[in-house]
C-alpha cells in the first residue's frame, strides 16, 4: 500500500498581519511547516500555530528562511554559508523549544522560499542548511525538492534522514524545477487537477510538466500551499482523492 | 567561605557592528549572558560568542530583551504579558540550541535592559518572563535584580531556581534601584571603587548608595558591564580583589 | 454651512501582507493618512497607496509611528524626544517625496497609534512631533486628538496649523479619551450609529460617551478606521448622512 | 587645472552601534554619502551626520542601500526593479528632508554596497535606481562606478547628471571592477600608495590593476572608505597629495 505525507506552510502571519487559514488547513495535512520569525511568524504567532498543530495531531516542523521580512524570504540572496548555518540553527532551535513545550517533538525541517529554491542547486548552501539542522538534532528529517540530488546528499553527509517533496498545486518544467510564480501555469488552483496530480505522484511517482511532458518524481511528501486562492478546496480534494485511491496519508517517520 | 558568581553581558554586536571586548572579558567572569537577537546579537554573533564562552569554561546564559534593535532593548515598552512569554521562550529556546551544540548546557537566563528593569517592579511582566523560561526548562536559573521580591516570587511560582544580581559598576539609590544612566553617579569606572564594592557585596552583603547611605544587598551574582569605558580594568580589579579577600568566584549552581 | 474633513488610515500593508480595503475606502474620505514604513507600509506599499489617493483626489498626509513593526506601532514606548523628532522628520520627509512625485503635495501629518495617544497627554512628546513636522515644512497641518490642549499648543509653538480629530467608530470616556481597544464599547461597527455620531460631531460639536453622558468635542476632521469589521459600510453611511445633513465634506485647508 | 571630488560614506552607525570616525574624515572630503536607514543609519544618526557635514561645508548626498540591516547592504539580492525604484525614492526623499532642514540641499546620490555593485552591470537595476532618484529631483547627481556604461546611460535616460567614481583604497581587476573584499589586494591601507593612486587618477586618468597592468579610468569623484584600518591616515595623505599636485579638490557641480 503506497503512503505519502501531506504538508503545508503555516504560521505565516506577523504582528498585526495574518495570512492563510491555518486552522482549517491543518485538518487535511499530516505535517505542518511553521515559519520561524525570519521571513514571517513572530513568537506569538509561532506559539499559537504550534499549539494548533499539536492539537490537530499534525507533525510539527520548522520552516526557516532568509532574514528578509520585507520580501517574505522569497528574494534570492547570496549569504555566506557560515551565516546560513547559524541562521538555520537559530530558527530550528527556537521552533524546537515551542514544539517541546506543546508536548510534541520537532519532526522535520523544510527551508522556505528562496533558501529552499537556491539550495536545490547550490551544494554549499545545502550543506550549510543541513549542518545547521544537524547541530540541533540528528533526529530531524530534512525536506527538500524531489529531484535535487544536492539536497539529498547534503542531508546524508550531515547524518540526517531526508524526505523528497513534490508539489500538487505548482507547475513543473521539464527539468523538474517549479515554474516561476511570475509565469503562467505556475499555480494550479483547480481542486480536481491538484487531486489527480497528487494521486499520480503518490501512486505512479510521476508528474505532468507545464510543457505537457511526463516526469518521474519520487516524493515522500506533498506540499499544499495555503496562499493558493482556493487552498482549502484543493486540500480537501487532494486528501479525499488520496484516501479513495488507497494511499495511506501519514506523517514522515522520525 | 563566601562565594559569588561574576557575570557579563556579551555577544552584543549585530551584523557589521561590534560592541565590547568579549574575549578579554570572558577571562574574568564565571557566567556569560548572551544576547539573543532581539535587541542585539544575530545568529552568527551568537554562534561565535557561545563558542568563546564554552572554550573559556564560562557558564552560558540567555539574555533575552524586547524586540527593539533600534533602542538596544533599553527603551521602556508596554508589551502584553502573553507576548513577552512567547518572546522569552523563543529567545531562550534559540540560545539553548547554540549552548547544546557547543557542548555546554544553558545554565541561566537574565532579562536585558528595559525588560529587566520593568520586571523588577511589575509582577505580571515578571511572571510572563518566568513562564517563558520554565517552558524551555525548569532546570534554568532565573537572574533578577537583588532586592526585587517580584522577580524572586515569579521564579518560585514558575518552579525555577533564582539568583539575585547586584552591580559593582553602577550607582544605587536609597530604594535599591539603579541610578538612571542619564544621571551623574550612574556608572562607576574606577577599578578600585568597583573592586571595593564587589568585596563588600560578596562578603558583607552591603552596598553604599549614591546618596552615601548603606544598603543591605544579598547577591548571588555580580554584573560587570562590557560597555563601561574601563571595562577590562574593572573586571580584572574585581576578580583579583574577590580572590584576595578569600571569596570563591564560581558560576551559579544548576 | 458646517464643514468637516473625513480621514482614513491607509497603506497599512507590509511586504507580502495586506490590510484594509484602501481603494474602496478612498471613495468616501477627503484625507488619507499614509503609513510611513515604521509601523507598517514599505516603500512599494507607499508608492501604490499615494498613487491611489492622488487619483481619487484625496488629500495625502503622512502617518508616522513608532519604529515597531512587530507591534504595529500600538505599543506604548518611552522614546527620547530628540529621537522622536528625527524619526518624524524622516518619515514625513520620505512621504513628502512620494506625494510630490504623484503630483500632489503633502497636506497633513497625523501621528499613529501609541505615538498619537501618548502625545495627547505628553507635552514633551507632542513638541518633538511638532518640531519634526515643522522641520519638513511649516505648511503642513498637524492632526491631533480633539480635546488635547497639549497637541494644539505643540502645533502652535512650532508654527503649524492644527486640526482636531474626532472618531465616529470609537467609544469615548468621560475625559474625552478613546476607550481602550481591549474594553467593550471601544469599537462602533454599526453604520447607523456611526453616521449619527458623525452628524452630531460635525453639526453640534458633541459626542455621546460610553458611559451615556454628553461631551463637547470640536473637531475639524473625523476618522474612519479601515480595520473596522464593517469599515466600508460605516464609511458610506457616514459620508451620506453628513451630506444629507447639509455638512460640506472637504479636506483640511492648507 | 585638473579637479576632483573626494567623497566618503558616513553615518553608518545604527542605534547603540557606531562605525567610522565621521567627524575627522569630514575634514578631508568634499562630499559625504549619508546612509539612509536601510543598511545602516537610523534617523537620529542621519540627523547628527547631516548636521556635521553641513557644518564642515561638505556636500551632502544620499547613500541608499538594500533593505538589509543584518548584511549591511553588502549581500547580493535579487529585488524586483519596481521595488528598488520605490526603495530609492523613499530613502532619497527622507535624506533630502534632513539636508534641507540643515540648510544645505541634497547634492548627489550614490547607491551602497551590493546595490552599487550589481547596478554597474545590470541595466534594469540601474534604470530603477535612476528613476527613483529622478522622481525626487532631476537636479540630483547620480554617482556610479567609473567604467560602468550601464550606470552612465541609466542616469542619462532619467535626465540626471552623472559622476563617475573611482577608488583609491581598493584594488582593481583588469576589467575595471573592484577586487572582492574576500581576496588579497582588495583593500589598500598604505597612505602613500593611496595618495599616489589618487594623483594618478585625478591627473592621468589611470589606475594600476591588482594584476600589475594599467587601466584608463576617467573619474569625477574619488572614494575614501571610513572602515579602512587606517582611514584617517589615507584621507589626509590623499588630500595633501592632490593639493600638492595642483589638483583642485571640490564637490560635484549641481
Amino acid at each position: 500500500m503506497p503512503s505519502i505525507d501531506l504538508n503545508a506552510d503555516v504560521g505565516e502571519g506577523f504582528g498585526a498581519w495574518s495570512m492563510g487559514a491555518d486552522e482549517a488547513l491543518l485538518a487535511y495535512v499530516t505535517s505542518a511547516n511553521v515559519a520561524c520569525g525570519f521571513h514571517a511568524g513572530d513568537p506569538s504567532v509561532i506559539d499559537r500555530t504550534v499549539a494548533l498543530a499539536a492539537r490537530a495531531g499534525v507533525a510539527v516542523g520548522a520552516h526557516p528562511g532568509f532574514h528578509d521580512l520585507r520580501g517574505f524570504g522569497r528574494r534570492e540572496m547570496r549569504v555566506p554559508a557560515a551565516e546560513v548555518e547559524s541562521d538555520v540553527l537559530y530558527q530550528v532551535g527556537a521552533l524546537a523549544a515551542f514544539a517541546v513545550t506543546h508536548g510534541t517533538g520537532l519532526r522535520h525541517v523544510k527551508p522556505h522560499g528562496a533558501l529552499y529554491n537556491q539550495a536545490a542547486d547550490d551544494a554549499e548552501l545545502a550543506a550549510a542548511i543541513a549542518r545547521g539542522v544537524a547541530r540541533v538534532s540528528r533526529g530531524l528529517v530534512l525536506v527538500g525538492l524531489a529531484g535535487s540530488e544536492v539536497m539529498r546528499q547534503a542531508a546524508a553527509a550531515a547524518g540526517l534522514r531526508y524526505a523528497a517533496e513534490a508539489f500538487v498545486d505548482r507547475g513543473y518544467d521539464a527539468r523538474g524545477r517549479l515554474v516561476s510564480r511570475s509565469r503562467p501555469g505556475a499555480v494550479i488552483s483547480d481542486p480536481a487537477a491538484a487531486a489527480e496530480a497528487a494521486v499520480r505522484l503518490a501512486r505512479d511517482h510521476a508528474v505532468r510538466t507545464a510543457e505537457g511532458g511526463e516526469l518521474a518524481v519520487k516524493a515522500d511528501t506533498l506540499c499544499l500551499h495555503g496562499d493558493n486562492p482556493n487552498a482549502l478546496g484543493v486540500a480537501r480534494a487532494v486528501r479525499e482523492a488520496l484516501e479513495r485511491a488507497g494511499v495511506s496519508v501519514r506523517a514522515l517517520a522520525r
